[in-house]
């Protein structure tokens, strides 16, 4: 029998527990603690306002983190190395260029392919300070964002093994998402704000905002107040002017830019009660013959009069938003909805149009509308596949059906993000929420777990040229079965896996990346995000110990 | 197109939401409210101090709950009749019997076969007064229970629609438990409180705790402190005595009983940190040739100073809770681990002993001990099926394996309650949480729905006499992948689902269960307890409307 021995990296603390992995970075093993007078010094001239607040939450973080290493002795050996280091007395933080300065809020809303996420930081061994350079206020944002990941805590000291610490960093990919449904379960703004934190932790750049669908309709749309007041599940539960303007600003101030998400023209049931006139299929039962989940209904999208009113309204919804990005979804638009609707079928009728070319008509006036707003549109995947309808060139698909559309989505020549169903929803594997189906299980069986997202390859099966189109990609939460008293720990870490995979480029390998999320986790809790367990704690305290052949 | 148009169902509050649903009861659906003088009167001569709190603590969910009722207009189509309705002036509780009064407490902990917790429950719609009468305090608490589940807010009243209620209640099975794990992940002594909190408000009986483990040991043992000094995860990652004390107590006020486990031979690794030379294949590799989670370790069983050492700290451990039930494990003994150990081996060959015999000997000389201390033995399955070994008449066996064991136990002819992986695993279903593993999956995979257990049937495949040997069910949630982040809503409402199953009686229809269920969650939150959503919202307040067929 071979007794183990403990593996001298479970005696140590994880060299480098920084997620996500800088794509480029050296490091060594000399202690370093920060000095007691330790502070930020902000060189940039006419430094704004986000950034002096980005500084002061980093310098809260180095002292209320307080996070001991995860090895089984949580630093105690390190005690007498932790005490003898130099002292790291300052982060000098500084802008490579001499231009106009942008505030990270300004970056983090700029076209998708026009970010500067890239920044280089040095972390000297020898007593002398730290110095954080970017060409953007969001390359300096994101840098912070490593720097107060290099820290450990042991008898009031805040301490790495790992110094000299050398990183060049930026994006494998410009699109790092999640996605949060508003619609079927509410959640408060408080919420929302908190998942905002925690992905600017691990560096996720965009919140697709899914904010309504067929189940409620929470977000109060100036000029259109009344689908909120009649389609929010009660007159609390409701997103004001006041609370996008809140969830917008902190959003940007984090290097997070809020794609809003109104689904067209399936989803939409809710507007019935407001504008019954616009809406097919309201409430039909069976619902499952007029939809894929209860309640049936979607806008009448052959009749003028709703394109119209849709494209008003898309358009009053994308002066809440600044991003450049707007999602009018285009998913599960059910056939026998139309099929069955007198008014779509009059409306076919008199234009003498197919489904598909109302689709298409559609689809070019409310993305026309979008467009005088500055938007570039976002849809759903079945706009290029199963319902292939006209898109500008600049078009965003999100792939969420299946991986195995990666390919034909690409093969369109529009960019894509990955939203996968079989990698990337957060919600599969928890049984099936439709009543009265004892032996249902979730319809995208099995739980997606963060080992499973990590292995995604994002260029599997493109060409150069199509890999190209690949922005990135994102974890999505639908809410059927989630609500605020589970949000914290069914996103993290799970979403931190894909956030690394967007942003260090696929390859990585679990083994290597478990000790790493286990601290994510850690530190997550420090600050009030509630991630869950990926182990015992047994196994977190020991890298490598729980693996399956260890 | 059938256009659908909303049941009365649906319009109407659900008459009648009380879970687990009373085994008898009659109800009307005259409109009531609480007097804004409505008082709960204790009519029992020297009434214990537990059921004073226990008044105290029903009426102030009268006040504090403020559910609406889960229909669309949560309640204003009622506002009328319920202002108009007669009031409900008092509740008055009283016992049946003459004799001495014992306490909830006393009460919850007697043996299990000697419990009553029967009550009536009268609830008059001519403004008389409510009467809950039993024949014993714990009936009285199950009885208030019941009652502050009747109540649902509306601009201020307090109201029922379903008077009068008539309710003769008993449970179907006297053992109705939830397992917690607080070994492989530790759990503040709040979250336990919490627990109990809710365990009590669908009639749980049992805390069935599984303490410590191969990971970690959090039990601070009056005699075996260095158990937990150099077991637990850390020094404030522990149960000391009065943390244990104040739990048995919260717990037996709300009528439920502490069974602790602690797990042998196996599931003990961490023992040898204290006491070395009682654990073989300590911490071995592969851990997978030696036990079925890191780490391995298991207790030298064949050696007397085991047993005489494990004994003594279970005699210690008893005298800690008062409960007439001990836990002493048994699963997953891992024969290669004592196979491979030099010392097990001379002990066996000294002795002429075959690892069984051995392990009946250990069995042995630990429940005569526990016997000492007035326990009944618990153990699981593996001790009457795959390690058959001496057990006394009265040891209760935990089915975990899988439901097909539970004939197999049954003809064993001890009394048996339901843990069993396949229907009450709380754990299952998030993916493998070893590491190095990418593809791997929750072993005991899909995730355990409400709906899979509501319908598991107690007495599949036991003749009659079989049958009486069940004493009810659990729920289980094994921490490998759950901590206090993620405790609240991993186990509600999924263990209430249980809950009802086995005081209700089995045969439950989960399409008419829903709409309780619904509300059980919602009536949680408002109690402080995050249960997980169930549907979107929309979905709650529309009873059948997301039914499979609907």
């Amino acid at each position: 029998m071979k007794l183990s021995v403990l593996t001298l990296s479970a005696l140590l603390p994880s060299a480098f527990a920084l997620w996500p992995l800088p794509t480029s970075y050296t490091n060594g093993t000399t202690p370093l603690r920060l000095s007691p007078f330790f502070d930020i010094k902000l060189n940039v001239h006419n430094a704004p306002a986000d950034l002096v607040a980005a500084v002061a939450r980093a310098k809260g973080f180095l002292k209320t983190d307080k996070l001991q290493a995860l090895v089984v002795d949580r630093g105690a050996s390190s005690a007498q190395a932790i005490s003898k280091a130099k002292t790291l007395p300052s982060l000098t933080i500084s802008l490579n260029t001499n231009g106009a300065v942008k505030s990270i809020s300004e970056e983090a809303i700029a076209p998708i392919d026009s970010r500067v996420e890239s920044y280089t930081l040095t972390v000297p061994a020898d007593g002398s300070g730290a110095v954080l350079k970017a060409n953007s206020t969001l390359g300096l944002y994101r840098g912070l964002t490593t720097f107060g990941q290099l820290w450990y805590e042991w008898d009031g000291s805040t301490y790495s093994l790992s110094a000299p610490i050398q990183i060049s960093d930026s994006p494998a990919y410009p699109y790092r998402g999640f996605m949060m449904d508003t619609a079927r379960n509410y959640y408060p703004v408080e919420d929302i704000l908190r998942t905002l934190d925690a992905m600017s932790w691990v560096k996720l750049n965009t919140l697709h905002w899914h904010i309504v669908d067929s189940q409620s309709f929470p977000l109060v749309i100036p000029g259109y107040t009344v689908l909120s007041e009649k389609g929010a599940y009660n007159a609390a539960s409701v997103y004001t002017s006041a609370d996008v303007k809140k969830v917008v600003a902190y959003a940007a101030a984090r290097g997070i830019d809020v794609l809003p998400e109104i689904d067209t023209p399936g989803h939409t049931a809710v507007i019935s009660k407001a504008f019954p006139e616009y809406i097919a299929c309201n409430e039909a039962t069976p619902w499952a013959s007029f939809a894929n989940e209860p309640p049936a209904g979607q806008l009448r999208l052959a009749d003028e009069k709703t394109s119209q009113f849709t494209a008003a309204m898309l358009k009053a919804v994308a002066t809440m938003f600044p991003s450049t990005l707007f999602s009018t979804g285009g998913d599960e638009i059910n056939q026998n909805c139309y099929t069955q609707d007198t008014e779509t079928q009059a409306s076919l009728a008199a234009s003498n149009k197919t489904f598909l070319q109302a689709l298409d008509t559609f689809t070019r006036v409310n993305h026309a509308a979008l467009r005088t707003e500055g938007k570039t549109a976002v849809v759903w995947e079945e706009m290029v596949l199963d319902n292939p309808v006209t898109l500008a060139n600049d078009t965003l698909v999100l792939v969420w059906v299946s991986s195995a559309n990666v390919a034909a989505v690409a093969a369109t020549g529009h960019r894509l993000v990955h939203a996968a169903s079989d990698y990337f929803y957060l919600d599969c594997g928890h049984g099936a929420w439709v009543g009265d189906f004892p032996t249902g299980n979730s319809w995208c069986d099995p739980f997606k777990s963060w080992q499973h997202a990590y292995t995604f390859d994002p260029v599997a099966n493109l060409t150069t040229t199509e890999a190209d189109l690949v922005l990135g990609g994102q974890s999505l939460l639908w809410a059927e079965q989630s609500s605020r008293e589970s949000l914290d720990a069914t996103i993290w870490p799970r979403a931190a896996s894909t956030a690394e995979l967007f942003w260090s480029g696929p390859g990585g390998d679990v083994q290597k990346a478990l000790p790493r999320l286990h601290e994510a986790v850690y530190r997550f809790r420090t600050r009030g995000v509630a991630a869950n367990a990926l182990q015992p704690e047994w196994c977190a305290l020991r890298p490598g110990a729980c693996d399956l052949t260890a």
